[in-house]
């Protein structure tokens, strides 16, 4: 979202079947957020489609890769690590430290130069190894509930909800926010005509499988 | 979260098997964040079931529902009722007005008296009636992600962030935030002794299915 650095989100771990619609909701929120870029297992080929899709019809930039040693991904990342887990320190204490150690919002004022983040998302138990190489494992509180929802929580908080004034470029539609309706205008045209083309995307992620 | 007033999170449309856990996410993330009561369709029993295992778990007080008829519950809902929706007005726009309407946070001071919230979840296709009986439709982004990371952004937003305060009653256990580490303790006792029972609570959803 900021030139200046990168926020990348890895979906640790997959399992093709019973994780599809969790890492698809993953990557989905990771773009719509705020984040530049996601990480899949090479075995989430068709939830790293279902986002390039969106990223097509609705805008980006925001890429969807694939990559087959995600302990690699982590180890070799040149930049901040955060482990979202239910067993960390809690992010309403941390998350002042994690934008300082990357340079965002209001703390990239004191001077500190923007670094690179990695947010690495569980899916299958993750290794220990993980822990220790997090810069910061952070709780969206300690209680079990969803990854989907920890990665939104998180972004929200780290970008102060700055994400949600992003514009996005290429898209071939976009909707148009109303108190009630449900409109969807073409993007490509410089007129605000509604396409009416609003059925295959409503309630929900489009595309999502 | 708050005596004065309840927060309930209705999970409209399920689709047994497809949707099992994301909706098992919906209820998790409503406890974890804040809301007093899930209120599922009935052919989602499983999911019902493993939301009341957490609370049974991780502690309370949290209910969750299972009733036939959601338009029915929406219709009846004494208070305010809003519809997170892709096609809704910006979040940012409008959850001041949310705030100040269920009194809540900062305009509780105003004087207004507190309301209960209807917080409604889409699943499958939501009918018209549903955009026109909502209070507001709220958009937590324009772009299609995922329902439970708009509820889960929803949360924070509407407690601006005290939900993450709460404590729980009746746990029979409760993991202990840490820098690096996984510890879970006996909720029941008095001391601090690590119970050693992490295991079966590892990276996500306790009991997911």
């Amino acid at each position: 979202m900021d030139e200046a650095r990168e926020v990348v989100v890895l979906r640790y771990g997959h399992r093709p079947g019973r994780d599809d619609r969790m890492t698809t909701h993953v990557g989905l929120t990771a773009r719509a957020l705020g984040a530049d870029r996601v990480v899949f297992p090479d075995n989430a080929g068709q939830s790293a489609e279902t986002v390039r899709e969106v990223t097509d019809r609705f805008g980006g930039p925001f890429d969807a890769e694939l990559r087959s040693d995600q302990a690699a991904v982590v180890r070799g990342f040149d930049g901040v690590v955060v482990h979202l887990t239910m067993y960390g320190e809690r992010m309403q204490d941390v998350e002042a430290d994690v934008r300082e150690a990357v340079g965002a919002g209001r703390e990239t004022a004191a001077g500190g130069a923007a670094r690179d983040l990695l947010v690495v998302v569980g899916g299958e138990k993750v290794p220990w190894a993980l822990y220790e190489r997090a810069d910061y494992n952070v709780a969206v509180t300690n209680q079990p509930h969803s990854e989907v929802a920890g990665l939104a929580v998180f972004l929200d908080r780290l970008f102060d909800g700055a994400e949600l004034e992003r514009e996005w470029a290429g898209a071939d539609r976009s909707v148009i926010p109303e108190a009630t309706g449900k409109t969807v205008v073409d993007a490509r045209e410089t007129d605000d005509d509604a396409a009416g083309d609003g059925a295959d995307a409503e309630s929900g992620p489009a595309g999502d499988r």
